[in-house]
This record gives C-alpha cells, sequence and structure tokens, in this order.
C-alpha cells in the first residue's frame, strides 16, 4: 500500500480465502467426486469398509509433531482445547486410523480393511499448486502380517486408479521391501544411521544423475558442474558395485528381478524375509490376474516415511503429459504407501501389523486432466427458462418443474435483466438450451426452444453454417405440451444424434 | 485417579477421539452418502453448481465471531496464523459462501446459485449427542431479489428430502416472513428492541404454552408451576390479542393464512411488503405443484439468527418417531433458511439478496432411521474366502478376483487363524457367503459354499429348519468353474429369489 492509498474501513473485511486454502467449483469438484465414488466402490467390492474420523485428534495421538511451547504449530494446525489438552488437525489419514484401531481393537473384525477420503491440513508455507488443504484417499489392512495382504492393497490401488479413469497401462505401481535395503546395507557393510541415509540418498538420485553419478556419490563424493563438491557415503567400490546392482536389479519381471536380487541380497537374514515376502507378493498378484506391466519390483523405490517396516509401493504415471505451457512432462508419483507394523503400538504397545495405500483426490484429477481424460469435460449447464412476462412468473415456474420432473436440469432467470442478458446469462452457465415464451407463445399455446450449442459451436468454428441449417435449425416452436420431447430432441442432437 | 493408580508411560499415549468429535463407520457413513447423492442430483438439476470452500475462513471474514485476546476462541476454533492473522474454522457453509461471493462478484453469473456439504465445526461444550463437528448442507441463491428464488430454495427442499427418503407429506416446510414480523410489531405498538425480542420469546413458546399462557406473556407476566415469574412483554390486552390472532392465521390453506394475515397486519408498509411476497411465493410454489401440505405459511416461525431480513423457512418432520426407549416423540425441525439481504454487504458496502436453506446431514440420517427409512440397513458385507491351505494363497486370492470381477464384493481371509474362527470372522462382517476350498475341493476341482444368511436366520429364529431345506440347503458344493453363478444363486435366494 502506498502512501496515497486510502486505508479500507476497518468495519469492512476483506473478502478473501486465507493463504494456502482454495475454493473448488463445481468442474473440479465433479472430477474429484467421480473419482471418490469409482475408487470406493472398487475398495468396497475388495472387502474394505468406509470409516470417518473427526478433524481433529490429540496432538499426542498425531506421533511426531508433538506440539512444543515455542512452536506449537509446526508443520500442523494446532490448538489447546478449554481442557487445556493440544489437538491438532490431522496431517494424514494413517494417523487417525491408527488411533481409531487401537481404541476400538477388541470390537473390530481382524483384520480390519477400511478406506477413507478427505481433506488433511499441513501447516506449511503454500506455493503454487501447493496447498495447507488437500485430499486423500486411503486404503488400509490393519491386523494382517501376510505378504498376501501387501499384495491386496497393490492390486486393489491398480483397479482404483484405472476404474478412476486412467487408461491401463497408464500407471504402475513400483514395489520394493525396506527390508531388502536393510539386507543390501549390511551386505555393504553400512554401519550407522547416518551413513545408511547417505546411502538412500544417493540411490535416489539415480533418475537424474545415472549410474556413474550415483557410484560417485556411494564413494569418497561427487562435485557437480558449479563445481561444488557433495561428500560421498564412503562405500569401498565393490559395495558401490553391490549397491548399483541392486538398484538395476528391476529390469524385467518379477521373477527376473527376484533372482537379481536374491544374489546381491540373499544371504543376510533380514535380506531373506523380504525376499521370502516379494515373492509370496508376486503370487498373490499373479493368482490376482495382475501382471508387471501394472505392478512391477522396482529396488530403486525409496520411500521417505520413516515408519515403513516392509515393503513399500509407489503409483508412477507413465503418460507421457504436458505441462501448462504444452511442453511434455514426467508427471511421476500418484501416490503410494507400504507395511507399517508399529503405528498401533505406539498406543497399546502391541507391535500391530498394517498396511496400506495412500493417492491424493487433487493430483489425480490434475493427473487425469493432464492424461487428456478429464472427468468432468461434459459437465453442462441446465435448461434456462427466460421471463418475459413478470406477470407470468408462476408459468415459468411450471415450464421448469416440468423439465426436471423429466429428469432435464432446469431453472427459471431470476435476474431483472432484459431478453439479451438473459441469453448471455444462460450461454455463460453453458446451458444447452433457452426455453423462450412470451406474448405470442403464451396466445398460441407453443413454446420457442434455441440451441445454445450451436451458437457456441458457430462462435467457434466446429459447424458451419450450411451443415446445421439442414439437421438443426437453430431456433424452433414446438407446442406447449411437447415441451420436454422437444428439449430432448436437441439435446439429444448436440449429444451427437444418440437416443435419450 | 487415585493416589493408588499407575500413571501411563509418558511415551504411550492414550488412543481416544477429542472431546466432541466422533468416528463414524460403514453403515452411518452409508445412510449419509445416499442422502447427499440423491440431494445432490436433485439440487443440481434445479441448476445449482456444487461449490467448496476451506475450512478456514479469516476470523473476520466470519462476521460476528471476531476473536478477542482474552477470548480467541469464543464459539468457534481459532488460531493464529504465522503473518498473525487469525484464521477460524468454519462453523457453518453460509458465512464462506457470503465470502465467496463477495470475492467473486464479478464474475460469477448472476444469479449465483450453488450448493454445497461439509463439515463445520463449533467450538461448544460437547454433550450427549451434540458434536463440535458435523455436517451441513446447503443451497442458496445470491443476486436475486425476487421472492420466486425463495420460492424455488422451498420446492427444492421439499423435493431433495423427499429423494433423501422422506415419505411425501412426512414433512413440511413452514414458511413465514421477517416483514410480517415487522409490521405486526408496529401494528402492536411494539417500540424497542428488546420489547421484539420478549414478544418473539413469548410466540415461540406457544406450541409448549398454549395461546393462554402466551397472552400472559405478552402482557403482564406469568407465574410458572414452581411459582417462578416471567415478565411479560408489557403489551396492551388488544396488542396482545392481535399478536396471538397472527400466530392463530396458519390454519388453512395459503390463500386462507394469506386473508386472515392481511386483517392482522395489513396497511403497515412492512407488512404490506412481507404479504406481497408471501403471494408471489405462493404462486411460484403453486406453479411448482407444491401444495400446502409440503409448503405452508405459519405465521409462528421465529428464526433465531439475527441475519434473516424476509422470507423465513423451517422445515418440520411431521411423522411420529420414537426415542431410544421407545417412548413416542416429535422429531421437530430437519433444517431451515431464509433471505439475508445484507451478509454479502458485509464486504463489499453493496446490499446483495440472497436466500438459502439447511439441513443437518447428521440430524436428517437420525430422522429417516427414526422414520423407519433406515438407508443403510441393506448393507452386506463381502463373500469372505476361507483360508484352508497356506500353500494355496495364490487360488484363494485368484477366486476373491473372479467374484470381484463379476461385481461381487469378496476378501479372502487374511489372518492366521483356524476355519471356526474364520467362519466366526464371516460371521461378523455380515459375509452372505463363505468360500470354502479345501484338499477335498482342490482335488475334486469344486468350491463348497455355505450360506451364512441361513445360519443367522435360524439362530434369529426368522426361518425354520423344516422350511429352509427344501429351498436353501445351507450348504452346497459346485464345480469351481460355476463359483460366480453358484454364489450369485445363494445371494439371490437371501434377497428373496430376485433375479441378479
Amino acid at each position: 500500500m502506498t502512501d496515497d492509498a486510502v486505508p479500507s474501513s476497518p468495519a469492512r473485511p476483506q473478502a478473501r480465502s486465507p493463504r494456502g486454502f482454495i475454493d473448488r467449483r463445481a468442474r473440479d469438484l465433479a472430477a474429484e467426486r467421480k473419482i471418490l465414488s469409482a475408487v470406493a466402490e472398487v475398495y468396497e467390492r475388495h472387502g474394505f469398509e468406509a470409516l470417518d474420523t473427526g478433524a481433529f485428534e490429540y496432538a499426542d495421538a498425531l506421533g511426531k509433531f508433538l506440539p512444543d511451547a515455542d512452536r506449537p504449530n509446526e508443520g500442523v494446525f494446532a490448538l489447546q482445547d478449554d481442557d487445556d489438552q493440544w489437538m491438532a488437525l490431522r496431517y494424514d489419514l494413517t494417523a487417525p486410523l491408527a488411533r481409531f484401531a487401537a481404541q476400538n481393537w477388541e470390537s473390530l473384525p481382524k483384520p480390519f480393511r477400511r478406506y477413507a477420503f478427505g481433506p488433511v491440513w499441513r501447516n506449511e508455507k503454500p506455493g503454487p499448486g501447493r496447498y495447507r488443504e488437500f485430499w486423500q484417499c486411503d486404503a488400509d489392512t490393519v491386523g494382517s502380517a501376510r505378504p498376501e495382504a501387501d499384495a491386496e492393497i497393490i492390486a486393489m490401488a491398480v483397479a482404483g486408479l484405472e476404474a478412476a479413469g486412467l487408461p491401463a497401462g497408464s500407471a504402475v505401481v513400483k514395489i520394493n521391501n525396506r527390508k531388502l535395503l536393510n539386507g543390501l546395507m549390511s551386505a555393504a557393510g553400512v554401519a550407522s544411521e547416518a551413513q545408511k541415509l547417505t546411502v538412500l540418498r544417493a540411490v535416489d538420485k539415480l533418475d537424474r544423475l545415472g549410474p556413474d553419478g550415483v557410484r560417485l556419490l556411494l564413494g569418497e563424493g561427487r562435485k557437480d558442474e558449479s563445481g561444488d563438491f557433495t561428500k560421498g557415503a564412503g562405500l569401498s567400490a565393490a559395495a558401490a558395485e553391490r549397491v548399483l546392482a541392486f538398484t538395476a536389479a528391476g529390469a524385467g519381471d518379477r521373477s527376473a528381478t527376484l533372482s537379481a536380487l536374491a544374489n546381491v541380497v540373499g544371504g543376510s537374514a533380514e535380506g531373506d524375509e523380504g525376499l521370502a515376502e516379494l515373492a509370496a507378493i508376486d503370487a498373490a498378484l499373479s493368482g490376482l490376474g495382475v501382471g508387471p506391466d501394472r505392478a512391477a519390483f522396482d529396488p530403486a523405490v525409496v520411500r521417505g516415511l520413516e515408519y515403513y517396516t516392509g515393503a513399500v509401493f509407489e503409483a508412477e504415471l507413465l503418460l507421457q503429459t504436458t505441462d501448462e505451457r504444452g511442453q511434455p512432462m514426467r508427471f511421476g508419483s500418484i501416490g503410494g504407501g507400504g507395511r507399517y507394523d508399529d503405528l498401533v503400538a505406539r498406543f497399546t504397545g502391541e507391535r500391530t501389523p498394517a498396511t496400506g495405500f495412500s493417492f491424493g483426490v487433487t493430483r489425480l484429477a490434475a493427473a487425469l486432466k493432464a492424461a487428456g481424460r478429464d472427468l468432468a469435460a461434459d459437465a453442462r449447464g441446465p435448461v434456462v427458462v427466460l421471463v418475459l412476462d413478470q406477470a407470468r412468473m408462476a408459468d415459468y415456474m411450471a415450464v421448469a418443474g416440468e423439465l426436471r420432473a423429466a429428469g432435464i436440469a432446469a431453472e427459471v432467470y431470476l435476474g431483472t435483466s432484459g431478453m439479451r442478458p438473459q441469453m448471455k446469462y444462460a450461454d455463460r452457465r453453458l446451458s444447452p438450451v433457452a426455453v423462450i415464451i412470451g406474448g405470442d407463445e403464451f396466445a398460441a399455446g407453443t413454446v420457442t426452444l434455441k440451441d445454445l450449442d450451436l451458437g457456441r459451436e458457430l462462435a467457434a468454428g466446429v459447424t458451419d453454417n450450411a451443415a446445421w441449417r439442414a439437421e438443426r435449425p437453430g431456433q424452433l416452436t414446438a407446442p406447449r405440451a411437447e415441451l420436454v420431447a422437444a428439449v430432448r430432441r436437441i439435446v439429444d442432437a448436440q449429444a451427437g444424434g444418440g437416443a435419450a
């Protein structure tokens, strides 16, 4: 604000949504709702039941985000209740599930399968495309240590993504196992947690730096183009090759990958355990008809969250998409998950095996849009009944009511403007048809219908003048008694001549 | 905690949801989702578009709940953002709409019709059935001063409640107009706001005290059974009769009520305006085919919220329902709304007419349940495939996959228990059928199917032993290739013999 600016009246607040929070309009919501209903149906068909926990959890139940006196809001939106207990808005759907499972363990069928979707909140710095509130959709099985529980989650994730609209083969779930990584670390002589993290960070850069760059980072270190030096993990050359062989074992089908991995990490107790789990996952996935084109083993998958204890999965979009400027881009991860056997034990003290998959609903909607599968592209406005005679409002209402009763979305124009602004309004609403009933029509017992798509198509050059005149007259007058049938004929013609 | 109690380890948090927040399981969620999808379809058919605003609003945008230094959480859940601005979780869906409309007014089609549903939060003392988070569903028209906009909202509310499952005629929307109340006040010589409030409070007690009790409260005052004296509004006897005549004008159809009201409040400018609006609402409702059995004028309706400026509505459940103890009870209001022309002006300074209707989703679900319309009563668990041979997991997974591909919900038992606990698990999941494949079945290429409903019916005495043996064998063995057809036959028989 400059010195000259007049400050706005303190009594009149500014209309703006808080930083990092957005309003979602009909088109985006329609796409997200279609995703959620398709995925929910798939998940329920797999025996997963819906659960909705409240927005708040006690901060101690959320785990790692324990509030401290200085920064109670670190990472989460937290506030202190009347009774002085700290509550925080959930930052994901897994922590509330762990709390719910621990709270109700005695009465739940075991294993307990549930899915959930809804907003989660992160008190982070907002940025472009980076919000402080976004929707997630999770499915988890609590109480089964079987690798088949992981396989079921993976197969279901694949089925869910396809039901949501991703073409078969356009996404792949890549699977790894933390136990293999641990086996690799002991085989490579990695001793400390710090060294382990440096190794994992190096592996995570494989896509960007290639094997040669990663080899340097696994050894003494690497100098980049700008001359900056990154200290390496300090592995011996043999150990570094072992790690690289591990990450390269992902080529080929699942059993080929298993054999290659056995050569690298077989023999260590944890490595063998991980291999046995992956073999069982492979068999179950095959039983479920999920081939390596939809679910593959990839030893290079490293998921960040500390709490994973076994299998980890990452769903990746393979489709080439384009960014806002039309440049080709790799969309990357659209979801992930894995086995976390220790989360419920935080409450109960008893280890409770659990596994799950989570995806970002808004992110999947964006992926579908980028993949040319805009689920809401067919969103249409209602038929608009124009108001030409104020004394006939009840008649106009009756016309709209008749259309609705026939299942056609309709509304009466309820502003105060004349004919032209009303037509403009109908156009802006993406209305298919305007219903016009003036003095002539009332006298003759007719209705005039205007095909608004036609005007839009002509304006966009999709349809030429000569072609449509033969097929679609643009405007027609029908007996009042044939209103519904006449509107339906126009809407069908717009949809390409299909029957109602 | 007594002195003897061992304090729980500080490292192990207690698993409990915060006070006033609940977990909702599959059955309740299914009922609420059915309501919302039925209502959303009706609202969209009326030309209302979906909108979802974020959970937070800036506290100043929320209006009357401005935080003060001492009690920043009064009534709402509020917290201070990094940049020191106060944010609060929305306490309803109207305040965010007013903010959204003000923020986007230039680019919106006008009038702007939107519906919304989602959780709202109130930082109040929780109690039985009284939560701090609950779901609302709203529809509003912003930018139309026409009474027909009110009528459309009312007709749509009626249609929405019926689509949600309320039998036609089991609910009525009662309509009044603030302008009539104001006209009545001036006709009755009410001068101050305080006196007006005392009159309204007296009218609001009509149901409980009857006309004689209210007459006392309108005059000098009333002594109740316990001897406590409530000071009255101090109206003259004639003025009190006028108020009582006003409240009694609701008997009969809408035009009869209008005539009766004209006798009481006609002549005052505001009264005449209110009467004209109600007459237009009546005509529009009639055009929409909504008779007085579904939408009636009732001058006794007094809605609490300060911000209403014209028509007010209250949806009331007429069905006799029973409480938890089986006692008959009046369910009462299940939603309401009205015209509020000043909310958007808070931001823009320009009066923007608006009208809307809101209902509590959880409350409507409870009403439907009380009315014997439990939408989730048919909730069923998945078919459970038992695991008798650990080496055959992939085969069991394939069986479940085959059922799912045929649209039948199914799961493989993924625990580690034996046959009997597995059957118990399936029963607890409300599973219709257990699929049993052991050594014999694998050898013979068959599957054994157990009708679990039958066991439940026998246990409940619904079906007798002799009757079902002829029709439903309880357990049968079918060729593996006929798995899907055989499961379907049992499920169809359970549903009463209908075709799949």
